[in-house]
């Protein structure tokens, strides 16, 4: 077989606001690759399959100097070569010279945004757990990978949700708790709303286009809003006061969360999209409420609580998304090509669902 | 024995920023009260002996409609009388009509800013618990009572500190974790410091005035600060990363120290003195480390853990402030027609140290 063009996304750019495709991420198709040929050292050729695009990608995009919880891309290599974007995907051993994988093996883990690589750190790859294999590879870095991880874990880690107390011959005693949860279409924001509704709890769910909004119901939201025509302090409230928040959003939402939580209230901060791209960096004046409602409040990384849930998760969550119990929808850009398009919809929240890259078929 | 004069302070008017000795609180001596044939109606006659004055005692101080976590003072009765302000004391009591308590009891709880008082609820009393009779009255309203409790039970429920983790022949394996501490003299502050260097924490504090550093750093602060001449964010950048923050003050300062927290830090919301009289209104700008930082803050209300940690409480902390391993100071305002001063004097943090009325002597 003869060398062929591998394409590859650049991080060519730090951004000052949202990313521009061709600009601060550059398509690249100078690349050639001899698959057969390519020597690995000691390593494995993986061809990629599918790559997640996730909210977080935009911090990562940053000067180094600049602190954040992620590593950030670097934009040259020590030879002065521009560097590659890489995140969560799965892809398929194609040759292998690390005993840990053998050719055809699918991997899940951090990959080049390339349709080739040859992972320098293999640690940070597996060979895929796929409990139901009637799910596609792509919901393995959506709702069945680290997004959905995030939900679970944090939901098991932090809500603290009271159900519904006791029904007794359909006899309510008690209502169970209120949760708020911002970006509830997405990856993380549809398992909490599912984890939370199987936890008897009234969801109030908001998203960003009417659309999203429908399937926020479908996965069962009790209230569902699209927060560019409704005000959010309006529905929390009308429907709160709030028990539980998770927050994917900070900036003003977070406000009118706090604002109308009740007491002894837990808010659970898992990402900040509104101060990704520099738009809403407005302070968070109700701070007080903190004090007067008991507030708990944690920070989520996902891999803190890894070794402790991972195991639960993969047990539950593939299941339920097999049998239908929970749901799922996926916003797929087919090719490399478009990744710049697909990493800024989800900073504009233009995505229609979990954004996917879909690299190539088997 | 004839009627005397019982004098009372009385809420006049809501402030709109500090309070004002003599108008929005008024001393008042018209009031005649027979001690010996006062109806009693079944309740007791106190002779109030201390007052606390507590920072929160502003927050009461407000418009019935707004909303705290605290009740409000009411500035009238249904028959249009003023009312008198009411906080933790101790008194004694004089005669009784209830079976729960006998003349020359002393009484520990809510009591009227008055010099006899009927109590009109007595569920908010109780025979004072003295573990430690050598300790003065005055100190079971400070730190051996609410204020050392709201101390004690937030550092065990929340703290979660770690000391150094090792010494073997003197040689530190590891440093134990950094605190930081706000209004750090006052009864609350200056038991937490004392907590936190029992467990061997590298302590920071921050208070108002040169005297009160020169208390912290003979409570055991590692560094102690005014930070009315010294830039709070420029210490901790030196002196942390910290890793846990009793927060009293609230705006400017907890911002400072969410960006100097270490991952996994721990704030304590117990109090927010800088907006209490509505000097500092500015937002939390910096609520992302939260999530970098994967911060938890909680808020603190005492009596929400009081069951818990009440009978470990007056086990444990009487008796090191009785034996001066723990070390308490008092700012003693002598006759309640200074009520007024010292309520405003605390709000401003011109107390020297812990306020304290002293009503009459026995």
């Amino acid at each position: 077989m003869a060398p062929i063009t591998n394409g590859r996304l650049l991080f060519n750019k730090v951004p000052t606001g949202y990313p521009v495709p061709g600009k601060t991420t550059v398509y690249d198709a100078t690349d050639i690759i001899d698959l057969e040929n390519e020597p690995l050292n000691g390593g494995i050729l993986v061809k990629t399959l599918v790559l997640s695009v996730d909210p977080y990608l935009r911090g990562m995009m940053r000067a180094p100097e600049s602190k954040s919880y992620t590593v950030c891309y670097l934009l040259r290599n020590d030879s002065g070569s521009p560097l590659i974007l890489y995140n969560f995907g799965v892809g398929k051993v194609i040759r292998s010279e690390n005993p840990a994988f053998q050719a055809g093996d699918h991997v899940y883990g951090i990959l080049d945004f390339a349709e080739y690589s040859i992972p320098k750190d293999t640690s940070k790859l597996e060979v895929i757990i796929r409990p139901e294999p009637s799910l596609p590879y792509s919901v393995y870095v959506g709702t069945a990978g680290m997004p959905g991880q995030t939900s679970y874990y944090g939901w098991k880690e932090y809500a603290k949700a009271k159900a519904v107390r006791c029904l007794i011959l359909s006899l309510k005693l008690a209502d169970g708790e209120v949760v708020f949860i911002s970006t509830a279409a997405g990856p993380v924001g549809s398992i909490v709303v599912q984890l939370a509704k199987q936890d008897g709890l009234k969801v109030i769910a908001s998203t960003g286009s009417d659309e999203k909004v429908k399937f926020c119901k479908e996965i069962g939201a009790d209230v569902a809003f699209n927060y560019k025509t409704t005000n959010t302090a309006d529905v929390l409230a009308r429907e709160g006061p709030i028990n539980i928040y998770w927050d994917n959003v900070g900036g003003s939402t977070l406000e009118a969360a706090i604002t109308n939580t009740a007491p002894g209230a837990r808010i659970i901060i898992c990402g900040f999209i509104s101060q990704y791209n520099g738009e809403d960096h407005r302070g968070i004046k109700n701070m007080k409420y903190v004090l007067f409602n008991q507030l708990s409040i944690n920070g989520l990384h996902v891999n803190a609580h890894h070794d402790r849930y991972k195991h639960e998760f993969y047990q539950l969550i593939p299941k339920k998304l097999a049998s239908g119990e929970f749901k799922y929808t996926e916003d797929i850009a087919r090719g490399l090509e478009k990744g710049g398009e697909a990493i800024l919809e989800v900073q504009k929240g233009m995505n229609t669902a979990k954004k996917i890259i879909l690299v190539a078929d088997e």
